[in-house]
């Protein structure tokens, strides 16, 4: 997210000089591999990545494959980095005669762990998608579910059981942010905007008052805002800086007085407004 | 998530023997340190691991904090692991004087990547939520919105414009995927139940007939099938074991018919899914 005070593309901003390729390269989602990868990447801005997961790399042919298209890539000049989270030893060292910079996401560290523990790694595969995981999935699915029929105070039934209802103007984060602790951490969570309607009287919203403690404001700059809103309707009054501003320091306003927590989402993406969600409100993952 | 024909705590699972307390510590929300470090420690099933995530440290009292929390673990006896993705050098210095065996997911890779890059890593911090990221939160916001509107078949408007179709007997884990590719990835994705109604026909539903090509199947086990929908309508007939082995098997039989590829979500979890969607139809994330 751009803090939309700050122009995005400064001219200073270094001109990428040099092409490689990177692959995430995992034997499941590939999820872990590419995140903690393009964080490191993102270290080096002078440097252009063409980037590419592989999930699922959990056969010796599979693995092949991958190295095949890797040097593919060495082959065209693009001097491949290989990022992995490959577990079983035999796959990693297919993956290891590819023609590419290899950097082992997972091993290194096992080895650290074996030696503090004093034991060794367990070959058993699959361990971490075992017992409890069916109680997760059914928390998530109900979280899913819950989020859907609460999003945008659509619903005010069961909102006693809500671990957080966030409440906000129009467009300031409220849908992604919901989900994202809904699927992520199973949490029930419920949304209500705030509209001009909820601003002439002292308290908060009806529907939410008997939930204040539970509750958790979002807020963002004008202009930001003034952006998003021009994205669904353009040249309205609702899009307009002036309504924006407006709105949004009633709100504060309300957030204050009221001692609702809130955040500025402008600068922050749905992973970290969640997780400031979470610390705040001292919710741990269901 | 489980295969119900296998028990699911078999008496030969191993009992921990031990208790260590393993601390994430991250300088933003702490999902990848708490990933890849639950990936590690599920090597080590014999030992019973006592789980904190500390999210944001991200100033030198932030990290004292924590060390302090640490050391208290320490002296209770609990031997501490700390997994860390903290980009600072100074913070990661405070952290290593914890008592505590500490693992840096980060550090060591950069040092690594820096002698293959031939170049001193950027200290800019933040680098990763730059420009770019304006335009990934307006389609993820765009896709849960569209994700939300088109789920369980609420709406046929806009079907057109689907990355893909999931379609599936109720309760096979369609919600849930469906959210997690609009989060995860801002894809537009539409779900359509498949009920008794449906089957009469030879062909795909109606409403979804047209986007053949982008239809994508889910099934389960019945025996999973009959425990996730008991959990909704106690010993209905909704629920029972012979009501979900008739509608996976026609189902599938459908699927095959259409050439629909499809896949079995009992032994899965929600991002296994969504990443095997994504390969099979050919998807990137917008």
């Amino acid at each position: 997210m751009i803090d939309p005070s700050v122009p995005v593309a400064p001219l200073s901003a270094p001109e990428p000089t040099d092409r490689r390729a990177a692959y995430f390269v995992s034997d499941s989602t590939g999820i872990t591999a590419e995140t903690l990868g393009n964080a490191l990447l993102a270290n080096f801005p002078t440097i252009a990545f063409v980037r590419h997961t592989v999930p699922f790399v959990d056969t010796e042919q599979g693995a092949r494959a991958v190295v095949a298209e890797i040097d593919a890539a060495a082959d065209a000049g693009l001097e491949p980095l290989v990022f992995t989270t490959v577990k079983q030893a035999a796959l990693r060292s297919i993956l290891s005669s590819a023609r590419a910079v290899g950097i082992d996401l997972l091993a290194g560290h096992l080895t650290e762990l074996e030696s503090a523990l004093g034991t060794t790694a367990s070959e058993q595969l699959g361990q971490y998608h075992g017992v409890g995981d069916m109680t997760r999935y059914l928390n998530r699915m109900r979280a899913v579910e819950y989020a859907i029929e609460h999003d945008d105070g659509q619903s005010m039934r069961a909102l006693d059981i809500a671990d957080v209802v966030i409440i906000a103007p129009s467009r300031c984060g409220k849908t992604p942010t919901t989900m994202y602790l809904a699927l992520q951490y199973g949490l029930l969570v419920a949304n209500y905007p705030l509209t001009d309607d909820d601003f002439p009287t002292e308290g908060l919203p009806r529907a939410v008052a008997p939930y204040r403690e539970r509750c958790f404001g979002l807020t963002t700059t004008p202009l930001r805002l003034s952006q998003v809103r021009h994205e669904r309707r353009p040249g309205s009054r609702y899009a307009s800086l002036a309504q924006c501003t407006l709105e949004l320091r009633r709100a504060e306003d309300l957030y204050r007085r009221q001692r609702v927590p809130f955040l500025n989402s402008a600068t922050k993406s749905v992973e970290e407004m969640s997780a400031v969600i979470m610390q705040t409100m001292k919710l741990r993952g269901a």
